[in-house]
């Protein structure tokens, strides 16, 4: 298995148990594993009774396993001012507020949740020192379209040179004889963020492409198939690696005896999801690689040890091209 | 109830199945109604047995009632085109080129879906003259943000048409002599757009607020009731009416003398319900409009008007003010 291992699917398909399922079962093969959690709503804290931040921390009574948490609005208004911060440096003072309020439209933008959650995925690749990195959530197609960013960024840091080269020059020839020290266009500090930009979404790029394996959690539901398709085709787009799939949630079967309206409305949801189970097995490329059965308690503890070992993805690395 | 109802939610909580049930509700009251769905999954073309487009259509077999199907992917493709060519015209040849390139950039982005989607219901409630027209999904946080655009478009226009006065200054004074016509800045194609943009979002912003509804459906899980609590504060935010929530997908009990491994699962299910029910009603402010059972067969014919009876929301018209 890869170093970066992503879960992904629509909220509520159950991605934390399976994240932290997996991350158990590595953590337990003597991996050195981190999870990364960016659910507030069934979060790791709950799984593991422990809160967790924004930083890795141990989890306690499971050696070599970390979990952090990004809160994604929390990252939004880092993102915000970060971007506040980087161009009040650049630019005359008068052009600030105008400045400042163009970028709070642009992240009140519905997409900016998804880019200020994916650079914060870079950030932790980047950063990590793990064996094993488990992320509870992937990437979906809006987030995947940065990694497109490169080629539209050197297209036009190239312009921005050929523009802001003719202006040093207009500059220096309206200065002659100041004392003004000569500007270098390599020096401008714009073009250096644009530059560490294209840096970060080509490192994204190749770590996301060599380094990580997406698998898919979804339910046996019609809805959910739709958008485990979709997802595919949205990973096959980026050539990113598909490990397999996780069908979550299905009803669980009535005893044989067992006869009234509660039992006929199993057995009939039972023989519905078996259909799905069947055409995920039929239409979709990617193997299965888990059928987990709805508990009714929390999954935690000995039953989040129980999911683990329904999970049929390997752990043992792989090494890194 | 007002001219335009909105049933919110997530994806998978059955928005489609209770916009068309309270749709045929009031198409059976002699209104003269219009269902517009935008939910590629569970369509009206399911629930209906019939093909729907991007216009109104007539639903066979049932008078007074009309549908519609707005497909996202091509109002962004649409969106995409319709700027390109709106741009195209404003600026000279050499760039187009490059403005086109910006332009589907800034489509790619995570948000262009949503926006262009608001855009079309926009157009809809404009172009509207049904007695009631029921929109399957609703704007969320992301769209209802565009509702503060008139603002800042405000702002935008007045600078706009200082720079632009400004250069045709500059302009006629370096023609002068010419025989080029005045230029007026009544006249300018980018600010007559600007000003088309504003008027739009502030007719979107009086339709929302004055002329529609908001009913949120939720499911009786954890996730959900989040989503809904969330929902519930963009609502607030924006100043719009919400006029209750459904709670869609109740697990059916077993019989009383039912016993075995499936009851004993579905009882515990629906305690777990019931206790989110019991939170739904004492945290939520709006009331509960219906609570509607999980049907094991596909929701449409006998079984649509079924649901639509458990629909406790009423159909009367109110004037508009």
């Amino acid at each position: 298995m890869r170093e970066f291992v992503f879960f992904g699917g629509k909220g509520g398909v159950g991605k934390t148990t399976v994240s932290c399922a997996y991350a158990l079962k590595c953590a337990r093969a003597g991996l050195d594993t981190l999870v990364v959690s960016t659910d507030p709503a069934h979060s790791t804290a709950d799984v593991f009774d422990q809160e967790f931040g924004d930083e890795p921390r141990p989890v306690e009574g499971h050696d070599g396993l970390s979990a952090m948490e990004i809160d994604p609005d929390e990252e939004v208004s880092e993102h915000l001012m970060e971007t506040k911060r980087a161009l009040a440096d650049q630019v005359s003072p008068a052009m600030v507020n105008e400045i400042d309020k163009q970028i709070e439209l642009a992240h009140q933008t519905p997409g900016a949740y998804e880019a200020a959650l994916f650079d914060r995925f870079i950030d932790v690749m980047r950063d990590s020192d793990h064996d094993r990195v488990v992320f509870d959530t992937a990437p979906t197609g809006g987030a995947l379209r940065l990694l497109s960013l490169p080629e539209f960024l050197d297209d036009w840091i190239a312009r921005l040179i050929d523009k802001r080269t003719e202006s040093i020059d207009l500059y220096e020839r309206a200065a002659i004889g100041g004392r003004e020290a000569r500007r270098r266009i390599e020096d401008d500090p714009i073009i250096e963020r644009l530059r560490e930009r294209k840096e970060m979404f080509e490192f994204a790029g190749h770590a996301l492409r060599e380094r990580a394996t997406f698998f898919l959690v979804l339910n046996p539901d019609e809805l959910s198939l739709r958008e485990t398709d979709r997802a595919l085709d949205d990973l096959d787009e980026y050539d990113l690696s598909v490990g397999g799939l996780l069908i979550n949630r299905l009803t669980p079967e009535p005893d044989d005896g067992e006869d009234g309206h509660g039992a006929r409305y199993l057995r009939e949801r039972c023989a519905n999801e078996r259909e799905r189970v069947a055409t995920v097995h039929e239409e979709f490329a990617p193997p299965v690689r888990g059928t987990i059965e709805t508990r009714v308690a929390e999954i935690k503890g000995d039953l989040l040890a129980e999911v683990a070992a329904e999970l049929d993805i390997e752990v043992a690395t792989e090494p890194t091209p």
